[in-house]
């Protein structure tokens, strides 16, 4: 039998040895960058099968500084993310798209900061040939190391850092934008805005877009961000907005889950939506049509985000440059009963 | 300035140059695997923000044998994966017990037969310390390939293999026995069974639960295996059972998704549920309450599942030995609507 000492791991040179070729033929073979015969293929192969060869990919990746492999790297906590729809829809896009190319997507939550200087050091050490940053905070420490390093990195949203990172995302100002406009020219003139968390990028440009679509009439003491992107900070956002006394006549959620939780403050203080206060969210999650009244909402295409994410990364690592730009995505309106006129 | 040429990369030499400490003390502080004064540490710590020295992870791997990292992974269309509230919090529970020991987590998700190569290439080639591996099949090649290489694994299933995996998973056959007897005790007599794709083996343990449970009054003809975990595959499973024109008081579907088809298919019959044909399903997933009627079920405790899956790996990598022990986490019924007896 040619089978080594099963305690100790097989080597190329047991495979060089058992196939009677030289080590250089075997290292080309196994690192698919040269021809060798079919002669030779085959008895290398044979030779894999005979001595148990597995291939050290440490030791590999050492050799020929690719890991055919591309994290996926969300900020975010994990039930937030499997609980949104268009974050799961982007990351199963994305691995579609790359695993199609034959690269691996290695998904990533991160959930404090311990876990961020983990990440950055795996992703930074070369642990991956690239990575797709999702969900990242503004001036994100792990966005900020990896777009100092080497590594070639795609954000979904478009953190303000120090350097430059190409991202892919989508429209969410101009989402924002059409979504107030929509509200403004239904009548409603008191106008409030439930913004997301501040340091996320995605409520910044939201933010953006509701400023800009009120222009002149833009009130800052209708305008309240919300703690996360929960229901309950929906719900609390709304309580402390209605607590201020001013008249409120419509309402601009950054999320359909802050929608939803706006919609129970509302209900609450004893009003009705759409005919006392109008309610709009962002997403069209599952959330837009689960709850009384349904939701207005803007419509992202996630699948198309984590697809273009993919395809510049593999064009980028197939030998293109990666450009420094903001692909916007974009999205549409989605009308339902929590706009309707009242009747 | 002590910056080196910015287009090469400053390794552990320049670092103890600019510290002036030997290479092999900054290489021991770097792998914490040994005391260095509170001197050194500063002047090294100093010396690596001076040349800007980020660890080359793949080659200190090579010295450690040890990447801090764990994948998991699930055999599953990546849809299905995000669409399963069980899985998806399985997923979140290993995450945040793997992160509190400073492990990461590495998600994986296989698709394909190529996408199953890559990673058992990945895994076996000292990508990780560990691998979950969730939603394999029986036979499957991933868990195989792992089981017989010298990374240790955990399954959540407990997929028959040539070679004999720990593992810990959710009361399949015991859950499935209980809600069969429910079933039956609540005096419905012509139960079938919508058993889940032959090739898993939470199907195959939730069938030998319903067998069990029937004892004598096992009908195979009253079972059928549907063709994937989804609705539409539980509506046409029901469809033909409703064909083969035997009388049917209940069913026992493997799952809440094949439940909820099942229950168009009766309705789309001219049938009722429960006063017709009563149905019992799996999971407690959000469909158990979203559909009319609501689902009595199997509630898992995927929490738990995930929990312990990481808490043993950890345990061993920690030290203590992998035992090829099958961990089985309790699950309860959860009656709802779908088994009321007719009033």
């Amino acid at each position: 039998m040619t089978t080594p000492n099963p305690k100790r791991r097989a080597t190329v040179h047991d495979v060089a040895r058992v196939a009677g070729i030289s080590h250089a033929t075997v290292s080309r073979y196994l690192n698919k960058r040269a021809y060798v015969s079919q002669a030779s293929a085959e008895a290398i192969e044979a030779a894999i099968r005979s001595v148990n060869y597995t291939p050290n990919r440490t030791a590999r990746s050492l050799v020929t500084q690719s890991t055919r492999a591309v994290a996926f790297v969300v900020r975010e906590y994990s039930e937030f993310f499997f609980a949104d729809s268009n974050l799961s829809a982007m990351a199963a896009a994305a691995n579609k798209t790359l695993s199609a190319e034959g690269y691996q997507m290695l998904l990533v939550i991160i959930e404090s900061d311990e876990a961020a200087e983990r990440i950055v050091d795996l992703i930074i050490g070369g642990f991956v040939d690239g990575a797709l940053l999702v969900a990242m905070r503004d001036d994100d420490p792990v966005a900020e190391a990896i777009a100092r390093s080497t590594i070639p990195a795609i954000t979904a949203s478009a953190p303000e850092l120090p350097v430059g990172l190409p991202s892919v995302d989508t429209d969410n100002a101009g989402g924002s934008r059409a979504i107030t406009r929509l509200l403004a020219d239904s009548g409603r003139t008191r106008l409030a805005e439930i913004a997301g968390p501040a340091p996320m990028p995605a409520a910044r440009l939201r933010h953006g877009g509701f400023v800009d679509a009120r222009g002149a009439a833009y009130d800052p003491r209708l305008s309240i961000a919300a703690a996360e992107w929960s229901v309950e900070a929906g719900t609390a956002a709304m309580r402390e907005l209605l607590e201020r006394g001013e008249p409120i006549d419509g309402v601009v959620a950054a999320s359909d889950a802050l929608a939803a939780g706006a919609i129970d403050a509302i209900h609450a203080a004893g009003l009705t939506v759409p005919a006392d206060i109008a309610v709009v969210g962002f997403d069209d999650s599952p959330w837009a049509t689960r709850i009384r009244p349904t939701l207005t909402t803007v419509r992202q295409d996630p699948g198309a985000t984590g697809r273009r994410m993919a395809e510049r990364m593999m064009a980028h690592l197939g030998g293109e440059a990666l450009d420094d730009v903001a692909e916007v995505i974009p999205n549409v309106i989605v009308e339902r009963e929590s706009t309707a006129p009242s009747s």
